[in-house]
């Protein structure tokens, strides 16, 4: 892990991260909705090597999330602001730092969601838009949707028959629909039950 | 990008995370959410390497995200299941598929939350559990905690200035908190007119 000190921040969105992942463009998003826009203060806030920082700016842009704009012409100088596609990131870094919150922060919320106006805390659960239904299994579960392919449906019906199927998402996407496409749910049984290997 | 494929699976979670970084350990959590348990179900299903999956596999058991198990005596071996801590970030992943349907799903959804029941789709947003309140900027925004320390407060008084401050979190960590601890405000501003080198 490169970035194990992340963890010893107070930031429960750090936290988090440090305990999933790689998660240098998550905490540029995060520092964006701070309010943060140029090189040198991601640079600094962060403490990450330039080199990496211009790497995962571009990447940012290149997916749409940031959009780099001119705001000096001599010498010429760019910002990173938030798109309309990056702002809706904010839910996903929420439920995060509600989640660093709960189970990695023993000495207590050091950071928190809370109504600008008032102050008081919010506390931060998923649900169904219309139906304020909180969404978590087994009430809701993940299903093929109407754009699903061959493949995506039947991984969901296998899901939802108790029997995950097994061939990789890599070879589909080199191509391995039709190669794979055969194997039928006792094939994929049967191939469970010959590979032993590794696991201990 | 070392796994930029991912994007090309259907999965609208997997298209995501591709856009934000190296994510192994999210897909991992993502198929066990699925039911996958096993070693070798998780590196049919990732097309991952042998040797990364060990990896990430024993840092989110170290994390108390998945739990390793004996399923058979003779010979010794080991499934991994999701603790209370694992299932707890369920939200997180079901905020990465609602941003991923809504902005990386051209085709249309191919995987979606529904009612378990009625097979309905449910639209996931974050609310305050308390009063159900949509939870987006500018009528929420984050604020130090109880737990917050001295350098936490003053990065949200910061930013609820608008001047974001600068100091790395790296820094920090290293116990640079009494080094740039004197910084006040107006420094923190001269030093942002100084440099002036990246960003262009």
């Amino acid at each position: 892990m490169q970035h194990k000190d992340i963890g010893n921040t107070q930031c429960p969105i750090a936290r988090s991260l440090d305990r999933v992942g790689e998660w240098w463009s998550i905490l540029i998003l995060r520092d964006a909705f701070r309010g943060l826009t140029r090189f040198d203060q991601f640079q600094k806030r962060l403490g990450i090597a330039p080199n990496m920082l211009t790497r995962r700016l571009a990447s940012l842009v290149d997916s749409g999330l940031l959009e780099r704009r001119l705001y000096s012409e001599r010498p010429p100088r760019h910002e990173y602001v938030l798109t309309e596609r990056g702002r809706d990131f904010q839910p996903v870094l929420w439920a995060l730092l509600a989640w660093g919150n709960k189970h990695f922060s023993p000495e207590g919320t050091s950071v928190q969601v809370v109504d600008a106006a008032t102050g008081e805390p919010a506390d931060p659960v998923l649900v169904d838009r219309d139906t304020g239904r909180l969404l978590t299994e087994p009430q809701f579960k993940l299903a093929a949707g109407p754009a699903a392919n061959e493949r995506t449906r039947r991984h969901y019906a296998w899901v939802d028959a108790g029997a995950p199927p097994e061939q990789g998402e890599a070879a589909q996407a080199a191509g391995g629909e039709r190669r794979v496409g055969g194997a039928s749910k006792s094939q994929s049984k049967a191939g469970k039950q010959r590979k032993t290997g590794r696991g201990s």
